[in-house]
């Protein structure tokens, strides 16, 4: 096996992650997206938060994150505000306050991972690689594109640039146009996954790019992003589907 | 859908194509693998003539093809005498017998498409052309390296060899040492299912390249090999499995 796995403290090492999305608006819909989706068992949640209609109030955000962390039953939870740069939702909150809520989110101690993008002001990167680390919470620092995938070179300057600002796991997500456009991504995460020192994650979008969220691990992505109750971008496959994929290819002794 | 389908006379198109092969070396054991081999329904069939005891032998060689085709029920047979050279068995008769069982056997109406390696001697591979023809059967030119994985150009020439010695499909396997190897061989198909007029098939071998097995199709590769009983190559998967892996990609929306 090529690919570095995402050490999460207290988890057994898994390689790769499945993780599935959480996007409801309110706490009444997140409860029981968190009921619906972590009887799937998928390896991780991710909060999507952008997509939560308090984000603007860390307290209300800490009391949903415990909600969740106690509906999740032990699986950890990945905390992301999608900017919507980067296909996230609008907020109503500036990103001085964004880094707040990440600030206060580390050190509430009811989440798992925290994921930045690595185009957020410089001090904003900084802020947040300081105060997950104090909290010993591994950070995704990640890069998207939804409309374009960047040449290879780009793809991998992306990878290094993760890690050059100190994430624990570098992610690239990015859509194809074509077909060449998916094996760009594949081929950019398999030299990743070989030269950082980190682990990598990555996924071409849609349609196209659906193949690499079933084998891009096999190229060395460490996590895949599946439906459990609705999906947080194009392509994403049900969690159940993508468990049984990674099953077929790892019987046939795939790395 | 980028990949061109193999056409079978008077079948509908299908893509990917699933080719289970047989490799039994007698007549009973023959019999007793079609029969578990087409209940699986496969698309196709490949008889691996170089496994058969007879082979030196056009009369019974035509016999069992009519037994195959019989107990095949519908089911295409593609007919194939692997050379030693590409990773066959050692056969009894010369490459003049060879071809005047090639020759024997398309004229006998039992099979449906012939395979034939684009490295044999250039007459040969131009009679074999030449009496395929003739019966109206496809002809696939093939190229197979059991230790490595030559270069993308490399690979890219193979195909367009087969096309160029007049091939109704290109085919080429090879082995990866990495993979990165991997990625060389699905980049070759994807550039030669574009600029090939003829459906190309291809696949990385051994435990390192299965998962071609499960996506190549969605890379431009017309065909999959599959276990129905008994593998040929290293890497292949149960026939179940690359149904089901194939489906889950389907349902994503993959081309």
């Amino acid at each position: 096996m090529q690919g570095k796995a995402i050490a999460i403290s207290g988890r057994p090492e898994r390689f790769p992650l499945v993780c599935a999305p959480l996007v409801a608006h309110d706490e009444a819909q997140l409860a029981a997206e968190v009921a619906t989706v972590a009887a799937k068992a998928p390896d991780l949640l991710e909060w999507r938060v952008d997509f939560y209609e308090h984000i603007g109030d860390a307290a209300k955000v800490i009391d949903m994150a415990a909600r969740l962390k106690r509906a999740a039953a032990g699986i950890p939870i990945l905390f992301t505000r999608r900017s919507s740069r980067e296909g996230g939702q609008p907020i109503p909150i500036g990103e001085a306050q964004v880094v707040n809520l990440y600030r206060a989110v580390c050190a509430s101690g009811q989440l798992d991972l925290v994921d930045f993008e690595m185009s957020n002001e410089r001090e904003h990167v900084a802020a947040v690689r300081a105060v997950s680390r104090a909290a010993g919470l591994p950070l995704v620092l990640s890069f998207h594109d939804f409309s374009a995938t960047p040449a290879a070179e780009e793809l991998m300057a992306r990878f290094e640039q993760a890690q050059a600002l100190g994430a624990d796991v570098a992610k690239v997500a990015v859509m194809p146009r074509s077909t060449e456009d998916v094996l760009t991504l594949l081929a950019a995460t398999e030299r990743a996954s070989r030269e950082l020192r980190i682990p990598v994650v990555s996924m071409s979008m849609g349609a196209l790019g659906a193949v690499t969220r079933l084998c891009g691990w096999t190229f060395g992505s460490a996590m895949t992003f599946a439906v459990g109750a609705a999906s947080s971008a194009p392509g994403q496959m049900p969690i159940e589907d993508v468990r049984q994929g990674i099953e077929i290819l790892r019987k046939s002794g795939s790395p």
